[in-house]
């Protein structure tokens, strides 16, 4: 049967203020009224019943996500270390075949704006069809709205049956140039939107990735603890997807974004006539092109333009909306008690 | 003998969200540790003692102010409503005249940041010795330090002792290009820093103010609610200065600024090595140019640059340094909810 594995890991550094370790933005309604990993399990529950949506995620993060998901506890899984996206994806497939041998996996992640959730459950059903039906590692391919560097790129070989082509290459993160001629190729974004049955992959991991391959039998036997001690932390696209040759892509017609920055609620909120997006007690005057977020406290812009302003958790942030992807560095640059959230 | 009239009242709008009617500009430290109300009085104590110094002001600001600047309570006088300085200026000497038949007066702002107390009192003495002296209206002419278009300017004419000029003319907000004309030709800044004998002052109001003439009887009576109430508000540079043949202007070497936007606070306070004023937990990375004033809650600046960034009394404004001149736009465009403070 078809499962779904929601990663909902993150260490909540990018939306801060707002985000913390115990609230990252999978919790946060960025992109409209409730948060995305709450949007994660409604664009998914008419395919796959919450039975069968299954969450990866880290041990402070599982009561809450818990309780605003609203699935079983008994589906979410608390990985004892981060360890990139191959470990996680591996045990949560192997959970799944454990309680169905025949398990057909979904995997997404709990922090996606979807803006087409019709055209996102058709994609995802072809998408488990494909993974059984040709017995593939399916990526799905999200077609390109912008130039972005941030994301990995997929592009499509030839066509194996009408609509699933194979995978010529992969590039990760290219320069603007690169993605300009990528583009020019018909390339598609790499989203982590994948399907495969539990064997097929479970096949590949033993083939291709030496990260895993060695301590597979420790999950075999239920050692969740020795297994994510002995593997090397490995992106599932690099450790099964960029190395096998049963791999398939499938294009995804609908508005996706991770929502990466502060930047991206330009591309999921809706913005006043003067491109501001403006969450909360927010007043624009003679302002453009900002994005603010209050969670009480009314904010005024003035004259200003870009800016990224936000006050939350005893905190305000006033960020230039072209720093926005790197928040990391603007964190690391401030004491402890300021960066550390109450 | 030597009476002190500070001028205190005000509507609290230029320092908004900081600045409120019950707490406006010159209650603030805003050049510094102390609030410019007090600073004023310390400025000017070693000259005149705080028996003579008098405080003209609103009746929601005499409480406070009395409080912060420590004179006897019968020093402060109410103004019934606000009707500019000429008004507030002939009742002030006119009651140190009731109190001093020979008071000399010597009139000044609560709102001002003065850079340097030894040549400010050195040239306060002159300007009383001058009024005294030789019996004229005396201006203070502020050395200027920049092409300020928000000043009026004196243009000073023939010597008539050493130190002592006549005016040739008065020029008030000049534009740019006059600005400069008037830098080349030697103007000073009218400041307002100004000193009279009561007598002299009486007169040329008798002479030149038709807008005060015919209410002094009822002020001589003591009624005070209805000398307010039959004058036309008028400057006491318009009412008087400009009119009189018996005006002399004396030159002001000390850093003045009456700080009249939160611009000014780059004038008035010390910079980090980015050209920021931080007052309050302020963090700055990759910021130039900018000022922030926070009363509590931690603000981060990240990329950004000439900007204002306030945090008080419940409300947060993020406003462009080049529009801070214009504060009262700004304020008009909100809610009353939003503007009036807590």
């Amino acid at each position: 049967m078809e499962w779904v594995v929601i990663l909902a890991g993150g260490s909540g550094t990018r939306f801060w203020p707002l985000s913390s370790p115990r609230r990252p933005k999978q919790l946060l309604p960025l992109a409209g009224e409730i948060p995305t990993a709450v949007a994660a399990v409604e664009a998914i529950e008419s395919l796959v019943p919450r039975e069968r949506i299954i969450v990866v995620t880290g041990a402070e993060l599982a009561g809450p996500l818990g309780e605003a998901m609203g699935l079983p506890a008994a589906n979410f899984l608390i990985e004892p270390r981060a360890a990139s996206t191959a470990p996680a994806l591996v045990w949560a497939t192997l959970e799944a075949k454990r309680r169905d041998p025949a398990a057909c996996v979904l995997s997404m992640h709990a922090d996606w704006h979807l803006g087409d959730g019709f055209a996102f459950r058709r994609t995802a059903a072809f998408a488990l069809e494909t993974a059984q039906r040709h017995d593939r590692l399916v990526t799905v391919g999200v077609i390109p709205t912008r130039p972005e560097t941030g994301y990995g790129y997929i592009v499509p070989g030839d066509e194996l049956v009408p609509g699933v082509r194979a995978v010529a290459r992969f590039t990760e993160k290219p320069d603007l140039t690169t993605v300009h001629q990528l583009l020019a190729e018909g390339a598609l974004w790499n989203s982590g939107l994948f399907a495969w049955t539990a064997d097929r992959l479970v096949k590949e991991v033993r083939a291709h990735a030496p990260e895993l391959r060695e301590a597979l039998p420790l999950l075999e036997r239920g050692d969740v603890v020795g297994f994510f001690r002995a593997v090397t932390p490995v992106a599932i696209d690099v450790a099964v997807f960029e190395r096998s040759a049963h791999v398939a892509t499938i294009p995804g017609p609908f508005p996706w974004d991770d929502i990466g920055t502060w930047e991206a609620l330009t591309r999921v909120r809706e913005a006043d006539a003067h491109g501001n997006v403006l969450v909360g007690p927010v007043h624009a005057v003679d302002s453009a092109n900002n994005v603010a977020w209050s969670e009480g406290v009314p904010i005024v812009l003035s004259g200003v333009k870009d800016l990224v302003v936000v006050h939350a958790n005893g905190r305000i942030l006033v960020l230039a909306r072209d720093h926005a992807g790197d928040m990391k560095r603007t964190l690391e640059a401030l004491p402890p008690n300021v960066r550390d959230l109450p």
